[in-house]
C-alpha cells in the first residue's frame, strides 16, 4: 500500500494569495453570497469548542444551492484555498474552526425540508436544524430519531459530518443508521449523488457511509435523504439515585443485559448540583449519581420494562427510584439532563470530552476520570449516554488563569488516554475536529492512521477540504 | 481528483507464474494448508451463481488464523497473485468465483464464535455460519438479527462482504448495522483492527463501514465483532392472498406507512406454485400474490399491530387473511417463503436478481418484471423482501438450450435496467460480484464509479484482491 503523505495547509494559498483571487469568486456568485466584513468574519471563526487555534477566514461564503457550493469549491480547488464547511456552528471539537487564508463555507441558507410520506424519507438541505426536521416529519406522524442534546440548534449537515448521536441512540441508533442518500460536492467541485430512497442498496463500495462522519474532510454535503420511522410511542420515565457513580454504572450494565430502554442517561453528583444551582428542579443533591431512563415499549409491555429496570437499579444498590408515566413530568428530568452542559458552563470555561468504552467498562472509565480530576486539581462533572458507554466529562477551568488552563489541558489529554487504555474511543459522537486530533493516532495506531490518510489523499489530493481537522 | 485507472488482472501473475512461486507459499504455512488437487480446485471455482466466467485457481489456501491469512496475502502481494476470499461459497453474484492463476483464500476453517454477554457482542471468525452465531448467542438469551434466507449455510465473512440483508431487516436493519468491529488483512498483508466493543465511536473516517460490503476487494476480514440485542419476542404471523401482485404491493406500502412489522415478504403466483409443486403446504395457488408478515411487538400491542396489518391488506383488496399466534404454524409459512429459491431451482437453471426500489415504486417494478418476462418469453417468479422494496426475480432457463440462455441473459440485464430506471438498485443485499458488474456503471454513473475506483486504488494499488469483482 502507498502510504499517503499527511495532507496539510503548507501548500495551500496564504491569506494574501486568497484575497488576491477573491474577486473571481465574488463575480461567480450572486451578490451578497461572499462576505468579507471583518466583524462578520470574526463571528464565523469559532464553533462552540472555542478552539484557541482557530484562524481568520478571508471570506464567509453562504451559498443558496448546490450549484453555488460547486462554484465556491471549484474556485477553491483552482486556487488551492482552504474550505471549512460549517453548519450551525454548534460543534464541540473545533471541526469548523476557521483556517487562516481559507473560506468558511456556511450552509446556513440551505435549509429546505421536504417529507416524502410514502417513502418515509425526509429530503433535507444541510443547514436545516435537527429540530426543524423532527417538527416537519412529526406533522405526518413520522419520527427522525437521532437527538443530540443540542438538537434545537444543531444542523443536519453537522449531524452527518460527525455521525451525531444523542439520547435515544441506545435503542434507535445514530445518524449513519438513518442516512439513505447524500448529495456531495467533491474536492474538485463535482456533485455526486450517493444512495437514494431505496432502503437497501449494496451496489458498489459503501461510499455513502464513508462520507458520514468524515467531518467535512472528503466533501461538502448539499442534501441528505433521511430515513424516518413511525412516531415514537409514549414513554415512561424512571429516575434512580445511587450512592456512588460506580453503583449507577453497574445498574446500567444490568439494564442493558436484557432490556431495550429508549434512553439511559447518567448524571454524576457534580453535574446534578450544577443543574440544581442553575435552575432548581428538586434533584437529589446528595446522591453519588442519578440515572434517567425511559421505556417506549408499546402497550402493557412498557410497565413491565420499567419494573425490570427498577429491579436492575435496586439490585445495583439504588437509594431511591421514581417512576412516572406522565410525559410532561418525564420531560422535566430529560430537560434536566439536557441542561447539564449550559448549567456547568455557568461555572467557568469548559473543555468538553466525549470518551466512550464498552458498557461493562463504564465503572472503570468513571473511576479513572475521578482520579484524573483529583490528580490535576480540576473539577470534572460527568454526564453520560450511559447505555451506550459514551460519557461527557466536562472539565471546568478559569480562562484567565494560565495554571488552571494548563491543568485543564493536562486533564483533557489524560481522560482521552484513559479511554484508550480501556480499549475505548476519544469520541463517541462529537467528532475529532481540531481539539482532539492529537490523540487520534494513539487510538488508531499507525496502520489505521495511514489508511485514513490514504483515503483522504485519494478523494482530496490537494487537501483543500477542512485542512487541520482530524489529522 | 485523480481518476484512478481501473484495476484488473492484466498485470497480475499468470497461472504459470503463480505456480512457479507456489512452493514459497507452501513452505510458509503448516502442512495441508495449501491444496492443489485438481478435483478440489474444481470444487472451489464457483459460488451458487455458477458464474460461467469463473476461472481455475492455482491453489486453495485454507488458513487457520489471521497470521496465516497474512502470510498468504503477503506472498500474493510479493508475486502479484490474485486473491479471491471465500466464505461458505453460497454467494449469488459470483463474488467468489475463482480467477485463473489466482488463489482461493477459503476462510472455512476459521469459525470460532465467542459471546461476550455483558458487552452483548459476538466475536466471530469469518468462516462461522450465520446460523452458528445465532445459535451460540441464543444460549445467552441474545439475538443476532440479520437473517439471509440462506442463514443456515452462509458465513459471517460473506455476510460482511456483501452487507447481507434478510427477512427481519425491515425492522432490524442489515449486517452493517450490527458490525462494531473488524480485523482486516490489507492488500499488503498488514493486519488492522477497526472499531471495537464500544457501541459509539466516530474517531477518524468510517473505515469500518467502508469495509462492510466491499466484497473482498479492499481486504480480508479475519474477525468480526457483532452487536447483539435481547432475544426476539414471540411473533404473530399474517398471511394474506391478493388477486394481483399490484394489490399486494399496495398493501405493503400501506403497512409500512404506520407500522413496524418484523417481516413483510411477498411471493407471486409463480413462486407460490413452485413451492407447492416442490412440497405441498396448502398455499393458495390461485392467488396473484401472497404476503407473509410478522409482528414481534411486545405484549398486547402485538395483536393490535396484526389487526392494523390486516386492515391495510383488506384496504388493498386482500382475498383472504389468515392470522396465527402459534409460532410453529407461523414458521411453516416463513419456511415456505425461504423454500422458494430451491423450489424454483427444481424448474431449471436460474439467474437470480436482487433489484430494489423505494417501497412505493414496488408496483411499478413488479409490473416491469412481468413485462420483461412476457417480452423475452421467460419465466420469472418473484419473491421479495417487500417491506424493504427489495425483490428477487428468479429467471428460469434451460441450460442446454442456447436460445433459452440468451433470452434469460437478456431478461437479466433488462430487469436491472428497469430497476435503475425507477431510481432503484441492481442489488439490495447479494452484492455486485461478477455477474452484475456490467450494470454497475449504469446505476452509479461515471463520477461515482471513479470515486469507487479511487478508493480501490488507494487501498489495493496492485489490484490483487478479488480482481474482476465489482468492476
Amino acid at each position: 500500500m502507498t502510504l499517503a503523505p499527511p495532507t496539510g495547509t503548507t501548500s495551500l494559498a496564504s491569506a494574501e494569495e486568497a484575497r488576491a483571487v477573491l474577486p473571481a469568486l465574488v463575480g461567480s456568485l450572486p451578490p451578497g453570497t461572499v462576505l468579507t466584513d471583518p466583524d462578520l468574519l470574526e463571528s464565523y471563526r469559532f464553533d462552540w469548542s472555542r478552539d484557541p487555534g482557530a484562524g481568520t477566514p478571508v471570506a464567509v461564503v453562504r451559498p443558496a444551492d448546490a450549484a453555488e457550493v460547486q462554484a465556491a469549491v471549484r474556485w477553491a480547488a483552482e486556487h488551492r484555498v482552504a474550505v471549512v464547511p460549517r453548519g450551525a456552528g454548534s460543534g464541540l471539537s473545533g471541526g469548523s474552526s476557521a483556517v487562516d487564508g481559507g473560506i468558511v463555507l456556511s450552509l446556513e441558507r440551505m435549509r429546505a425540508v421536504e417529507v416524502d410520506v410514502d417513502c418515509q424519507v425526509a429530503v433535507v438541505e444541510p443547514g436545516a436544524l435537527n429540530a426543524e426536521v423532527k417538527a416537519a416529519v412529526a406533522q405526518h406522524g413520522l419520527w427522525y430519531p437521532p437527538d443530540p442534546s443540542s438538537f434545537e440548534i444543531c444542523s443536519i449537515g453537522g449531524n452527518v459530518a460527525t455521525n451525531a448521536g444523542g439520547l435515544c441512540c441506545v435503542k434507535y441508533g445514530v445518524t449513519t443508521d438513518y442516512v439513505l442518500g447524500l448529495d456531495v460536492v467533491l474536492a474538485d467541485g463535482r456533485l455526486v449523488t450517493l444512495g437514494g430512497k431505496r432502503i437497501k442498496d449494496v451496489a458498489g463500495l459503501s461510499l455513502l457511509k464513508l462520507f458520514v462522519g468524515s467531518e467535512g474532510t472528503l466533501g461538502v454535503v448539499t442534501r441528505a435523504l433521511l430515513r424516518l420511522v413511525p412516531a415514537q410511542q409514549a414513554c415512561s420515565t424512571l429516575v434512580a439515585s445511587f450512592p456512588t457513580v460506580d453503583a449507577a454504572a453497574r445498574a446500567v450494565v444490568g439494564i442493558r443485559r436484557g432490556l431495550r430502554p429508549s434512553m439511559l442517561e447518567l448524571m454524576d453528583q457534580a453535574s446534578v448540583n450544577a443543574v440544581e444551582d442553575h435552575r432548581a428542579m428538586g434533584l437529589d443533591r446528595d446522591a453519588g449519581a442519578l440515572l434517567v431512563a425511559q421505556s417506549d415499549a408499546p402497550g402493557t409491555s412498557r410497565a413491565a420494562e420499567v419494573v425490570a429496570m427498577e429491579e436492575a437499579c435496586r439490585a445495583a444498590g439504588a437509594l431511591e427510584v421514581f417512576v412516572t408515566d406522565d410525559p410532561a413530568e418525564g420531560s422535566l428530568f430529560v430537560e434536566a439532563r439536557r441542561a447539564a452542559f449550559p448549567a456547568i458552563g455557568a461555572r467557568g470555561a469548559l473543555m468538553l470530552e466525549d470518551v466512550g468504552v464498552a458498557v461493562p467498562r463504564l465503572p472503570e472509565l468513571l473511576a479513572a476520570i475521578a482520579r484524573i480530576a483529583a490528580e490535576e486539581g480540576v473539577e470534572i462533572p460527568v454526564v453520560a449516554h450511559a447505555g451506550d458507554g459514551n460519557t461527557h466529562p466536562i472539565i471546568v477551568f478559569d480562562e484567565a488563569d494560565p495554571d488552571s488552563r494548563a491543568r485543564a489541558a493536562a486533564a483533557f489529554e489524560a481522560v482521552m488516554a484513559a479511554a484508550i487504555a480501556l480499549d475505548g474511543t476519544i469520541t463517541g459522537e462529537h467528532g475529532v475536529g481540531r481539539t482532539k486530533k492529537g490523540a487520534l493516532p494513539d487510538q488508531l495506531g499507525d496502520d489505521v492512521m495511514s489508511l485514513n490518510l490514504a483515503v483522504k489523499a485519494a478523494l482530496d489530493p490537494a487537501g483543500i477540504l477542512n485542512p487541520g481537522a482530524l489529522w
